[in-house]
């Protein structure tokens, strides 16, 4: 289960829909939604593996499943770089 | 389900345990876990609600329900609010 190394220019491509909500460089507008940038890429690798196995339930879990639904994990690891990096 | 109204100086006397994972001021040290300073209070309030009904799972999930089995509402936003408010 160890995470892929993560590629952060392939990262911020596969990102485009994660935008919407959390801002192209992990900022979220909305009010509830988490921030993503600047944290371990490790911590959101885990967080994304834990929604699209339905560890995390309630309303955004299915919704955050659904919309990882289609990436596999070298895509994960790309978009935890991706963010993590950003400040 | 509303969240009560957090008192930021509750916050930070019943984040006692919350520092030892997330630090003082919401920056954690360890890999793979959040940093949890400068979040909206609610999306703080409402990951630890999730987390006390069980709808976040896996080792982390149960340690986390653990952790925040004895606060009620109010201790919960009182937290949210105190981590919201760290730079």
């Amino acid at each position: 289960n160890a995470m892929p190394q993560g590629n952060s220019e392939a990262g911020k491509v596969k990102s485009f829909t994660c935008q919407f909500c959390h801002g192209q460089q992990g900022l979220t507008k909305k009010d509830g939604y988490p921030h993503i940038n600047n944290q371990s890429a490790l911590y959101l690798y885990k967080s994304m593996k834990s929604y699209q196995n339905g560890e995390r339930g309630g309303a955004y879990g299915e919704m955050m499943k659904q919309q990882l639904s289609v990436l596999n994990e070298q895509d994960l690891a790309d978009i935890a770089v991706y963010y993590a990096e950003q400040p």
